[in-house]
């Protein structure tokens, strides 16, 4: 775990917020590396969604939503919010499952009764800060899809069954965030509600959960580090009626990474209810009825931080030059071509060398436009093949004496080290079936 | 305007915020169509800034941030709030510049004397709403790029002059939002920060002012919708050392769409002073400075409104079959290729024919992975070429009995009408080509 956290801030992944200032509430910010994960991530996740299921259409509310919203959603009342003890020596709060008798687990002074703590986070809109003014920050990324429904049905003439997909930040008040960028008060969601006839939620429900454990392995997750859990009655969610995580082996054990929910009608026939407009679907039979509603519900951190946790490897014995015997391990980050932040490294083989560097400039600037590369002359071409195992960058490419001659360049594989030699014009296309699946030893001459 | 908001509801580009609840604080969502369009806009620019300019890298800061910062930058202060008076009889506030005399502009009441009123969104981290627990929803990205600054220097082995890019949500407490989607207290912007030296800054300045001037008319805005103004000192923000707008000609009138500013050492200086962490900059020389910053940033709502503003046409005479003797106008709508949202309709000649429907679902199925397509086989062709011009999709595909007989199917280029015909197998190819900028005519047998 610490591995992982101090790879993420040393090679620009993810850095503590506003650390300067000592941090703030566990929240963290994406560096440079770290955003490009997280939107190939959002990328991956929206082109499943969008484009491989074609009855799904994308949305994007706003954070801020009318507070009458959270009446109907149930999350203003008790069932959101979390029974909290305080300490009356050390003034610290913790949560009812985390006190096993009486005593503050920190410094062993006396707890208050429990008291009920809504996870919403409030905010002021308009000119004064008074009750009428209250508005929240959306816990929940779905409620902007449930209200959206009708404005949805209409503008794109769709039938059921079909999906809407959003991703987006949430926001909660968690007493007690935790395992880096696992539990954050703020986050991101990639949410796809699918909006069905009552008796077929059912079957939807098992068809998404399939989907769902697919997707995961299609980017690269070894089913033995998935598992799938199932919340039973009496423990689940106010709204569902069936309730499974799939969870992920984080470094700290088991955690919940995404959630499906069968819904049923909860949001659409509250909404109905709450806003006195008649949200039911109907059928072109005349048949009327609140759609049911199977929710796929993913977090975008912690699926993040089980991508990067399946990725780190360390490898003994040496792989690059510099480290050929050496006892210490090297970091390879075996990301999936689709997510690695940068895809393509050129390196120069030496900087002293002014032709080799111009060389090297002008591959980079042919490819960086279509790719996301980066240009390291800086160090033994070892040290900089080992940093760039060390990001997941998916080829390095050498430009060396032999490419001032024949205009040929050397491509290592980082997964295999194997490399091939390619001419610059076939380059660019190249580049492209390999990061399309290619197989890298057939697309150029092995050397 | 009236008629750009009304197509942007109707087809599911924008809709307000909680509708059915009578919406909220003029904050919109995007619908399906939005968002596809927003999220082109979005990879344009970040395309711009990080693939066509090397020097360039991304970051993603949370909204949440260390109060401290909003010391540092002077967002606490007097600086960053509006004068507001109220009217004694109905209570409504206004800002100074609205009012002529010591009357309420709507029911002529009393006015107070003017009060400071703090622009930033209040919120509470943590289990007590108290004035310790109080956090702020960001007013503008670019803090979380200043505080980031030294981990991004060092994580990517940066050297002066780069810039660090980021998209994301900010908030602001506006008293008087207007103009659809041109002012609302929750939006997105795209900022760039750009850090040279300080001789440099000027130099700097202008590259910037010329270069994001280019990026708008490379992507169809015509150089006489936007003019450039200059705040002269006096008017300028607390942290500019000189500012200028891009301003958009929009339905109400000229309104910025984009800020440049120089800001100086204002904020690597004051977030050193204010956190104690030295973020001078040292060069190889030895040489220490705060470095000086060039800032674009771009409203995204406000550009895409621009966007859709400068594509919104209306053609009179009948372009499509239904309305070719009609003299009501049809809404031809020019968006850019990269940002239309929908790139390519299938549409069956008639849907009574299932060889027909079949053949233009496997058309669908064919190319929805890779271009976003849409599929329509509602009323009659014209209607729904009419529906497609409305919408800005780029290409039709008509299968027709023809289609049955040697699998080739019309393309329709939205601006020109024209249609060429092409082979099933060919169809990806040809899309793409089209969509990079291919001559329409040279790529398939006109018909």
């Amino acid at each position: 775990m610490e591995k992982i956290v101090s790879l993420c801030k040393r090679r620009g992944f993810i850095y503590p917020s506003s650390e300067i200032y000592g941090g703030f509430a566990n929240i963290y910010d994406f560096g440079p590396l770290g955003v490009e994960l997280k939107n190939n991530l959002k990328k991956a996740w929206w082109g499943e969604m969008i484009k491989n299921h074609k009855d799904i259409v994308g949305l994007d509310a706003a954070i801020l939503m009318n507070p009458r919203v959270w009446k109907a959603s149930g999350h203003l009342s008790a069932g959101f919010s979390d029974e909290l003890l305080e300490c009356k020596n050390c003034h610290k709060r913790f949560k009812l499952d985390e006190v096993e008798d009486n005593k503050c687990p920190e410094c062993k002074g006396k707890l208050s009764k429990p008291r009920k703590f809504n996870l919403m986070m409030k905010t002021f809109v308009g000119p004064v800060e008074n009750e009428a003014a209250v508005a929240y920050l959306r816990p929940e990324t779905c409620q902007g899809i449930y209200v959206n429904f009708l404005n949805v049905v209409n503008s794109m003439r769709l039938k059921v069954p079909f999906g809407i997909a959003q991703i987006g930040k949430s926001f909660r008040n968690e007493i007690n965030p935790k395992g880096f960028i696992f539990r954050t008060r703020e986050f991101e969601q990639m949410e796809m509600q699918w909006f069905c006839r009552p008796k077929e939620a059912d079957k939807f429900f098992d068809y998404w959960k399939k989907e769902r454990l697919k997707w995961y392995q299609k980017l690269g997750i070894q089913r033995k580090n998935l598992k799938i859990t199932e919340t039973p009655a009496g423990k689940r969610a106010h709204y569902a009626k069936r309730q499974i995580d799939i969870e992920y082996h984080f470094p700290f054990g088991w955690g919940e990474i995404e959630g499906i929910h069968n819904r049923g009608d909860w949001d659409i026939k509250n909404h109905s209810e709450y806003s006195g407009k008649d949200l039911r679907y109907t059928e072109e039979s005349g048949d009327k009825y609140y759609p049911h509603i199977i929710e796929t519900s993913v977090g975008v951190e912690r699926s993040l931080f089980a991508f990067l946790t399946e990725a780190y490897h360390e490898v003994k014995g040496g792989r690059t030059i510099t480290t050929k015997s050496a006892k210490e391990a090297e970091v390879l980050l075996k990301l999936p071509k689709s997510l690695a932040p940068i895809k393509i490294a050129v390196l120069p083989l030496v900087k002293n060398k002014p032709e080799i560097v111009k060389k090297s400039k002008e591959v980079y600037n042919l490819l960086n436009p279509h790719f996301m590369c980066q240009y390291d002359e800086a160090g033994s071409i070892g040290r900089r093949y080992r940093r760039m195992d060390e990001i997941g960058t998916i080829i390095s490419i050498v430009c060396d004496f032999q490419s001032l001659e024949d205009n040929t360049f050397t491509l290592r594989e980082r997964d295999s080290m194997k490399q091939i030699r390619i001419e610059m014009s076939k380059l660019q296309e190249t580049i492209q079936k390999i990061l399309e699946g290619g197989d890298f030893l057939k697309l150029g001459k092995v050397i």
